[in-house]
């Protein structure tokens, strides 16, 4: 198959090398590497079967390689190219057919290799190390801070103080604000008895981690799974959610498609009368991108097979009220999944 | 002009509202905000001259105002359009010729009001009390510590501690790694007499700010331009990146293109021997976006005219021995440059 990728992540899978300014083109068995004077040195020590190519105009390489081979179809993902980049490397070559192929890449990385599944679990511990860390810092210093303080502490506490970057801008969110699936961070402050949400995830070596947790305040928090709310109407929902979140981890079985496990969660949350505040899918792949396939959606008709790694968590956002999530990510193997 | 809008700050720019997932129509004078149920009660709060529409499928109710409006010819952006989103909209749309023309929203915000300037200034302003309260942390705690903690903490800095986003990762590197344009930290540790160089910038209400200095480490730093460093070498090559920048500050006029604005900037480095080692262009805009239009390059073409924002930062950059760069933004104004 001939393609050319230039999507960071994607051409970091394919030669172990990659920059935020590179295009990756494979023509049968020959591969090569396209980046500028900025990198070059450092592709050529970390490469993996590829060619390193130095160039100022990575489009005008690509181009001189494709018109010397004699190629007349080659893939690409019509996602991840602008029309611009495409139409430029198109240029003055009439007779090579570029065939969109959306996703061809993802696909190839969702079943994950050991080694991918070792990294990502040293990911999770990393991420799981950063939330006790916050939590440390809430039962210090947290009451009476702003959620943007909140905020950036747990930015300070899941990179580790900068050792890790992180996977996402995390969402730290109390109470209302928590109902918000896009809450950005406001000047309310933490006191005893709120809710928190904390949503987040780290690095390493490029393999993303990704968690929520949903806590009462009090004297001393963690961000275990077990949680009481003075308010019964939050327990009951958290409760739910814990409900569907452990399920969809009993019960999903490999073979089983993305909509069927989003069901097992999802069918939890209805039954307890709150299906209307499940705003989102159950889960989504996570590996070098913080989402990727599969997705655990209603409408995935992705079968879910041994390798693949993924989130679950279901939620309960009433608006105006609370927020509630709970977010473990998972490993299908031998048919059925583990907590990572 | 008819025109189909993608990229968040384009949209910020036409109609004082946007998210990460939205759409903008202009059709001569009827315009229209399209996105998705958890950005439209703000979206309605905030936005001026246009009417929001609330969408799950973003392109589908861009489709369907298009469907029925009689219009024959519409213009995107090539580069903020990927292959598939604008074949996705042109679906079922056999009649309307989608235009390609790049950059045209850039160019229109090229030139900016004296709201914008307002807020620039204020950018620039709480970017450099960023600087300061980098160099208290410096002053105090710095020495020993690896270029990894010293760029988390300025980005605890810079952000106020999390009360402003940054424009961009910062930059934080020690002598030999300021030589690479795309440094990322290390563990090497700070000491007495070493070069940091610091390349940060804060967002003011979505304007950005962006600065470099680079200073000799002693007792007491601070990042104002005069500066002595123990070696001659890097104390010539300083004092030419500070002339150049000077140079290029008093000598720029309106009517002069962004080549002509760089010329200024470049002769000093290369009278001073040293022009291969200056391996960037002068500058770019500044505004909403970090890096914007006018480019200040040897290849723009660009007349630069009362009313646009840019940075002057000239740099030497030795492989294997020290970087430097000194980066300011400033403002065309009755015809010269005046620093923000």
């Amino acid at each position: 198959m001939n393609y050319i990728l230039r999507d960071e992540n994607a051409i970091y899978y394919e030669c172990g090398y990659s920059s935020d300014n590179a295009l990756f083109l494979c023509l049968g068995s020959e591969k090569w590497l396209i980046t500028d004077s900025r990198y070059t040195l450092e592709a050529k020590e970390q490469i993996k079967n590829a060619e390193v190519i130095e160039a100022s105009d990575l489009l005008k390489a690509a181009r001189n390689i494709l018109r010397s081979c004699s190629v007349s179809k080659i893939y690409f993902d019509p996602r991840e190219w602008t029309v611009w980049a495409i139409e430029s490397l198109k240029k003055r070559l009439p007779h090579l057919y570029f065939f969109p192929k959306p996703d061809f890449s993802h696909k190839k990385r969702m079943v994950k290799s050991s080694e991918e599944i070792e990294l990502l679990k040293r990911a999770v511990e990393l991420g799981s190390e950063g939330f006790d860390k916050f939590a440390d810092y809430i039962n210090r210093y947290g009451l009476g801070n702003s959620e943007k303080l909140l905020h950036f502490e747990a930015k300070a506490a899941l990179s580790h103080k900068g050792e890790y970057d992180l996977s996402f801008d995390p969402i730290v969110a109390i109470n209302e604000n928590a109902a918000k699936p896009h809450a950005l961070p406001t000047d309310i402050k933490l006191k005893s008895e709120d809710l928190l949400l904390v949503d987040a995830g780290i690095k390493y070596k490029r393999y993303c981690s990704d968690r929520t947790r949903t806590v009462f305040i009090k004297d001393h928090i963690s961000f275990e799974l077990d949680q009481k709310f003075s308010s019964q109407k939050i327990q009951k929902a958290y409760d739910l959610v814990r409900k569907a979140h452990d399920m969809a981890i009993e019960k999903a079985r490999s073979g089983m498609t993305g909509a069927q496990i989003d069901r097992l969660a999802r069918e939890v949350i209805e039954s307890g009368g709150m299906g209307e505040y499940f705003v989102h899918s159950t889960g989504h792949g996570v590996g070098l991108d913080i989402h990727e396939m599969p997705y655990i959606s209603a409408r995935s008709q992705t079968v879910v097979e041994d390798g693949m790694v993924f989130t679950i968590e279901p939620g309960i956002y009433v608006p105006g009220e609370f927020g509630i999530r709970i977010e473990d990510m998972v490993v299908m193997q031998r048919g059925r999944v583990e907590v990572l």
